[in-house]
């Protein structure tokens, strides 16, 4: 079994999902849109899913709108806000995830003013920056719940005070923290099924009641005409299955994984010399890690990781591949050397404290390879003149 | 087991499709954008899935890009190309698919101006018509290869001859009869899984190298950078299997249905009085019939038959329970009456000749029964002084 330490990029699907989700893969195929009984149970699977959700976050199901995924929930909820208003200017961080953060870019080509309010070297947004920056024709507030890189849990019920209608990217916080739209006084909210043990490829947008949201898709009018396209019925099924399965665990999977968080951050600084946490220590999502090694890059380590059966990530799955540094990170104000050698450790409902001996046993030796190798450590040796073995931090 | 006759509106899973979605939907759960085994394993199935629906129609891999539906790759087709482009008119015709038509009505309230060109009472477009609605600032010509709801084929491979840009929405003929790009000659072209045996919640928009055709979904930069989302591994790899074996089918298949379909056209017009065909005998979809039978509802009619045990439909699954009379049968010219009486039948891979016989038992007497009670049926008795029982067309 290999030590899987990504469930921030994607997490295996829940038994209960699955099983949920077969009765529409096999016997009932009905299009939920026909008229006869077949169809019409599949409709009430959708409505019982619709519901689920809702109670999951404290909504009303009439504000549920099930999509293909986190990141068109954000382009819809941001496009379509500035779409519906007579606004032409959006305030957004620097620490987003791409899915709002290119959805931002492409706008200004589009003539959108955008403001983009930095974030600390913890990554925290100031919500009196956020208010600073609001203008006459500001239309939307985009701030991510909980940052898929780094874990920072933002302020979102204070920026919901201000006035201006607010959208959070709530996909790496649902499931794995409370989250109320009430509390949060959000306006629109993004969550998508895979990251909280649902099937990948669906998705969901909380609208609050009134809040004028522009349709992205046309078509079949499906989603009471707001989001066209015949009902993923197995998707949406899965992922009500698998969010109910995780709010019902969120008690204790946070106590618990917090100690976990906590026991590899400090494993981790204690007996890797020249590693940096990145992110905060508290308002920190509970399953993420994310650490700089200096003098090796993050994409070799996670090279070494993956021959000895370890799966982690350099900050963002979707950007993995790109090898362009993290602007989450670079936002932070972190040394592009530390961006270079930044990786995440995402622990989920699996991950147990033997695995993480288990990871730490493989770190080591990884990090103490790849600098025996790296010329930067061996630069940083001659001039200080010590070495790996009596390096402490 | 139920007669389902509605194989347009949706299709069941193919077994060999669900075979091949079950390793990624429990072992390998990976995100393949990320860095590690199983995910470099599941971007190879994507890589495979690609190369089968490129082959499928006589594309190149590159120019295939998965979406969430049919739904999204028309909207994506449309939308993009007049973002792309610097034309601000749009031709299409009367007779589309609601994400077709609604997208173009949609695009007519930001300012783009949209010629809808007739169909004749067969649904047929005139490439004449088209050609002569072409003007300097024409971005796209969108017209529908097979219609959805009388099986029309259209002359597509004229249309792409005239210079202009062209989309067609190929949902309802992929993986039912040949699809080939560039026998088409169209720029680009829409499918959706759940048509052909495939999973709900998964399509592909073919684009031809060099259109341009901006992104719909900004993000984590998947699908070569111009669909973002992360993948719907499962939905990608069942789309392929799915359509892997229709294409297979096909040559069989086709004179199969044809045969079924004509034999069923041919008994409702035979036994049935005050029955009348839409659409046209030849170039039509081979499991595609659609009738309309006077002084009765369409609905009423679908209930009487769900109830006992047949599935159909009026018109498109989409607007079932719209209640609305249908934009296609209207802009064939066929009268209100008929439309209210339309209902479509469409056959599939497991309809065989003793489902014709059943559903015209079932048929014959809902029929008759809900003639007997409709007071306009009544009425045309009083004044012709003839009965059901002597009563032939």
């Amino acid at each position: 079994m290999p030590l899987y330490f990504d469930h921030a990029a994607t997490t295996p699907l829940h038994p209960k999902a699955l099983e949920s989700m077969m009765p529409f893969l096999t016997d009932n195929y009905a299009n939920p849109s026909s008229a006869y009984t077949p169809a019409r149970e599949a409709r009430k699977a959708i409505d019982h899913a619709r519901q689920t959700v809702a109670n999951a976050i404290g909504a009303n199901p009439e504000e549920i709108f099930f999509t293909s995924s986190g990141t068109e929930a954000d382009n819809w909820a941001i496009k379509g806000a500035l779409e519906a208003s007579k606004g032409k200017h959006i305030i957004t961080s620097t620490a987003e995830h791409h899915a709002v953060y290119y959805t931002c870019r492409h706008l200004e080509k589009l003539g959108v003013e955008v403001t983009y309010v930095p974030v600390d070297k913890e990554g925290f947004i100031s919500p009196i920056d956020v208010k600073a920056a609001i203008r006459p024709d500001t239309a939307l507030i985009s701030i991510i719940m909980a940052n898929n890189e780094v874990g920072t849990i933002q302020p979102i019920a204070s920026i919901g005070d201000l006035g201006v209608p607010l959208h959070t990217d709530a996909v790496q916080a649902v499931g794995h923290i409370p989250v109320d739209v009430n509390n949060l006084k959000v306006d629109s909210l993004s969550l998508s099924a895979h990251k909280f043990y649902g099937p990948k490829g669906i998705g969901a947008l909380y609208i609050r009641k009134g809040t004028p949201i522009a349709s992205m898709l046309q078509g079949g009018a499906q989603e009471r005409g707001r989001r066209s396209g015949t009902e993923n019925v197995a998707g949406i099924v899965g992922l009500a299955a698998a969010l109910e399965a995780s709010i019902g665990t969120i008690p204790h999977e946070q106590v618990r994984l917090t100690k976990l968080r906590d026991k590899l951050i400090n494993e981790i600084l204690s007996n890797i010399p020249h590693a940096a946490l990145n992110g905060p220590k508290d308002n920190r999502l509970p399953g993420n890690v994310n650490v700089s090694f200096r003098f090796i890059e993050g994409e070799s380590l996670l090279l070494h990781l993956d021959m000895q059966g370890c799966h982690a990530s350099t900050g963002s799955a979707c950007s993995s591949g790109a090898l362009e540094p993290s602007h989450v990170l670079t936002a932070m104000g972190i040394s592009h050397e530390l961006t270079n050698g930044a990786i995440r450790f995402s622990l989920g409902k699996d991950t147990i404290e033997e695995d993480i001996s288990k990871l730490m046993t493989i770190l080591t030796k990884s990090v103490t390879r790849l600098r025996e190798l790296s010329p930067l450590y061996d630069d940083y040796i001659k001039k200080e003149g010590v070495s790996w073995n009596t390096l402490k931090k």
